[in-house]
């Protein structure tokens, strides 16, 4: 029996995983996704910050919301540090708990669900966050004595113009992404995350998504979104220093003290139309975008990572990559980590697909809310897309060792 | 302007593809998922069988049933022509057009939508596969005049005990399966017949699987499906020789003349209640399944590959290993390719999970449905899983050269 995959992973991988790791950066330039297929070595959980914001993006994706039920503090607390240990241990690529799948008393429900057994870490993150209905006051009772604590910047994000969104996959009281590079790691973790949570968190909705659309690091080439243009070429990235400190990370003084060292994350599960995208000529398309579909220049350049000429002629007034441009928002930027995804079929004949964006920054309501106002204004891409869930939520800072735990200071 | 995937794939990746096949060998034993998804290499489309059937199961799956909307035999034929020319090139890691994604007159619609542009082939297999309705006769009409070449193993399965089967997502004119080891890959195939097929057919129901829960092949090692135990031990396997063509191709004699080479494919989509499974005791998993959960090894047994000894008083009547043996079935087999999968959360709190089962078999009236009977009736698994969509094509011989195409046997 193998009560902890790392047994089996780490000593059956061992060499093999070292070869993997320096082909994957080979080929990195020109294979995002493949490449990034091969990494199976785990990232540090403790740390500053949490991990899975900087973490150079994951190909997988499986993310979800819970709805607490308990109307306890201190099961909420407690959740909080057992689902902390449970990640420490899965994200190092071992069992959730301590008897694993196939160990203990064989007449106790397992303490790890399994299907995991024999993988290896696969870069696995799991990245926590608190939504304002947690610290909300609802006929005079403060369900968890929190109330004090919500931050100015978790605000309800307004309604913005254009927004189709369902409540029934939007909100929630606490959000867990999980990313690896193994789908089969990444379920597995929001899966055993759900099962310690029984009887005091239910999962509100869960979104997967099968290819990253954003690079967050220099050594990440950019891949390309469902509607087949790179994305994400301005991305903030894991190498961008003290802009990280200035756009990314809550500072001392933003507000709430709980949350420094934290960052804000928007979540829009972004529906496309692509049968109507793919019935639109590719000039239009270019013209909408604002760059070229091949290597993903800006129009009027030559490669990619031109600086997009914002007074040029060839680019429309309306193109995407002038409205979302920091220029356009006095320097406002995004970390975006966002997900391909296709929920199978939407019974019209359609596919189910598009662009689960996740977004993390120091404020959303200075930053994703106006830069969302302007496009949900202009765009022309908005006849090709629809926001159908929103989220947002406080991620507080790093697990520091094997004594903290996820919302410690919130909490203290 | 990149035309074809390959001028950037197949030069990038040269040398990294070759190590990283060798690698993934290494692996095999151990890590089933990581491994198998470092491979980037085509498979070849054209054979005496369909690839995608013995081929060794790949990691990630898209299926997708298309309705036939248009009424004239001539447009399916250009259809099944267009089809085989596009699959004939996705697979060997090209655009799905001659122009692709960024060339031909930019006041012209992509004949590639773009998002696999820079991907690998990704060991893409595309398979398709023909309902029983679209060889019906209603109101007096004959849909495409093929009433009379419905093979009589193409009959509908019949009402089976349990079953929960939502229209909707069940049945439908014709399918097609792509398996990949990037989903990115396999949901761009998908994507692009879709698009290809515009005015003459639309999607009925696409499912997207992230983990194979077979093996197909002896050099595959078994996965485990969303219970956590090692599923398809027992598999039919592409080094079984004969027993293929007794269990798996459809001989001469056996009907539709059609058919000979081909196989016949049943689809379920199993959901299983993951949360009532993980709530169960390790021994009462094991005495359901009839196997242990570490090693897979029948109960009883030490190893996953000994025969299960199913008079043994430690392997209970109703086990579904016992069960399912083909000696309970006088002898049928079946080859599963079924996939884990997660359609997001069920708004009663729960993940939307499970199995979705492919099986390939010479004739499901005499495979799939006497297993599946008994099954129904007998096996204590179905207090956790729930059949929710049930589809059956038959899936034509391969495509034998660069003239022939897709049932072109049929519409002759």
């Amino acid at each position: 029996m193998t009560r902890r995959r790392t047994v089996l992973g780490a000593a059956s991988l061992g060499i093999a995983g070292v070869a993997i790791g320096a082909v994957a950066g080979d080929m990195a330039s020109d294979s995002p996704s493949v490449a990034a297929a091969s990494t199976s070595d785990p990232v540090a959980f403790h740390g500053e910050h949490q991990a899975g914001i900087v973490t150079p993006a994951q190909d997988r994706l499986h993310f979800a919301s819970f709805d607490v039920i308990t109307k306890k503090r201190s099961d909420l607390v407690d959740l909080m540090k057992d689902w902390t240990n449970a990640a420490r241990r899965m994200t190092a690529g071992r069992d959730a708990g301590q008897y694993g799948a196939t160990g203990g008393p064989g007449e106790a429900p397992p303490d790890d669900t399994g299907e995991a057994l024999g993988l290896p870490p696969a870069g696995l993150t799991l990245t926590i966050g608190f939504g304002g209905t947690l610290f909300r006051t609802a006929d005079g009772v403060d369900r968890f004595g929190l109330a004090d604590r919500r931050p100015a910047a978790l605000a309800d994000i307004p309604r913005l113009p254009g927004d189709a969104l369902e409540a029934a996959i939007s909100g929630g009281d606490i959000c867990v992404q999980a990313c690896s590079y193994d789908p089969q790691v990444a379920v597995h973790a929001i899966r055993n995350l759900a099962r310690i949570g029984f009887g005091k968190v239910t999962i509100r909705w869960s979104q997967l998504g099968f290819g990253r659309t954003s690079s967050t690091s220099t050594t990440q080439a950019t891949p390309r979104n469902l509607m087949g243009f790179k994305d994400g070429t301005r991305n903030l990235k894991a190498e961008d220093g003290k802009v990280l400190a200035e756009q990314l990370w809550v500072q001392p003084g933003d507000g709430a003290a709980w949350m420094t060292g934290g960052s804000y994350v928007v979540t829009r599960r972004i529906r496309m139309h692509i049968e109507t995208w793919d019935r639109t000529s590719l000039d239009e398309q270019e013209q909408i975008i604002g760059r070229h579909k091949g290597n993903g220049a800006p129009l009027g350049k030559r490669a990619e990572f031109d600086e997009p000429d914002l007074a040029a002629k060839d680019m429309a007034e309306d193109a995407h990559v002038r409205l979302a441009h920091p220029d356009s928002h006095g320097g406002a930027q995004l970390l975006r980590r966002g997900y391909n995804f296709v929920d199978g079929s939407d019974g019209l004949g359609r596919l189910n697909a598009g662009l689960f964006f996740i977004a993390y920054q120091r404020d959303a309501h200075k930053q994703f809310v106006p830069v969302q106002r302007l496009l949900a204004q202009k765009d022309t891409l908005n006849e090709y897309i629809k926001h159908t869930s929103s989220g947002l939520f406080a991620c507080p800072p790093g697990v520091r060792d094997d004594k903290d735990y996820w919302g410690s200071a919130l909490f203290a």
